[in-house]
C-alpha cells in the first residue's frame, strides 16, 4: 500500500481536492479471521454456510471493509498533517467484498469549515469511496475530520 | 459476552424497543494489536507516542470500537433473525476507547418501515449507543438495517 507523502494542513486543502490510496488484496482467511473476533455471522464465516444467505456466499464484515479502508487511507490515502481524526462518519455499503477481492480508496474533499471559536483547526468533510478491481463502489465513507492549521513558524 | 437469546423478526420490534448487550474487555494489547493491522497512528499504537497527541494518551481506533460493537450486537445486543445487516450507518465517536475500558451496547429501535416492494422484508433504524464503565456514552452508532418477517408457517 502506497499513496502520496506529503502531509496536508487545512490550509493546504480545497474543495474538490482529490487523493488517491494504494492498493490492498482481501483474503479469504483474512475476512474469516476479522468475522471470528468482531462479526461471527455465518456469512462472514464459512463458504458454505454463506450460500444460503442473502449474501449468496462468502462476503467481507462490512466492518472489515471499513477498516481497510481507513489503513489505505492512513498509508498516504488521505494525507493529513496531524493523523485522520474523525469524529463523525456516514457509511454506506453498497456491494459486498468477497475473497480476492483488490481495493483502492479515492477521496474527495466536499466541504472546509474553519472553526469559528479556534483558529488552529476546522472540520473538513471528505468522501471516501472504496472500490474493487472491477471498479464497483463498495463502500462510500462520508468523515467529518479534525484538521489542524499549518503552525507558525 | 451475553445477552438475550430470542431472535426478533420485523414482525416483533416495535419503536421504543430497547435492548442491552453483554461486555466486553478492551485491553491495551488489543488496542495495539488492532491499530498495527488496521490504523496504525501513533495515538492508537503507543502509549508514550500518543502523550503528545490530540488523544493525551494511547486510545483505540474508533473503527476498533466500532468492530467491538458489531461484536456485542452479533453476540446478542441486537438478536435479529436473520442476522444483522447493516446497509447504511451514521457513526458518532464521543469519547475515546482507553486500555481496561469495559464496553456494552444499549440499543433502542428508533423506526421501522416495512418495505413497499417486497412484503417479506423492511428496513428498521437502530441507535446502538457504546457506553464504558464510567457511563460515557464512547461511540453512538444509528443504524438501517434490513430485517426480515417471520416466514409463513
Amino acid at each position: 500500500m502506497s499513496g502520496t507523502t506529503k502531509l496536508h494542513y487545512l490550509d493546504d486543502l480545497y474543495v474538490g481536492q482529490r487523493f488517491v490510496s494504494g492498493e490492498t488484496q482481501v483474503t479469504e482467511d483474512a475476512i474469516k479471521a476479522f468475522a471470528r473476533e468482531f462479526d461471527p455471522q455465518p456469512f462472514h464465516l464459512d463458504d458454505e454456510g454463506a450460500k444460503a444467505t442473502f449474501f449468496r456466499g462468502l462476503a467481507a464484515s462490512g466492518w472489515h471493509t471499513a477498516a481497510l479502508t481507513m489503513r489505505l487511507n492512513v498509508d498516504g490515502g488521505l494525507p493529513l498533517a496531524g493523523g485522520i481524526l474523525e469524529m463523525e462518519v456516514e457509511l454506506t455499503w453498497n456491494a459486498p467484498t468477497r475473497p480476492g477481492d483488490v481495493l483502492h480508496v479515492e477521496s474527495e474533499v466536499m466541504e472546509i469549515r474553519p472553526s469559528k471559536t479556534r483558529a488552529d483547526r476546522g472540520v473538513v468533510v471528505a468522501l471516501s469511496k472504496t472500490i474493487n478491481q472491477r471498479g464497483e463502489i463498495v463502500q462510500a465513507l462520508k468523515a467529518n475530520l479534525l484538521v489542524f492549521r499549518r503552525p507558525a513558524a
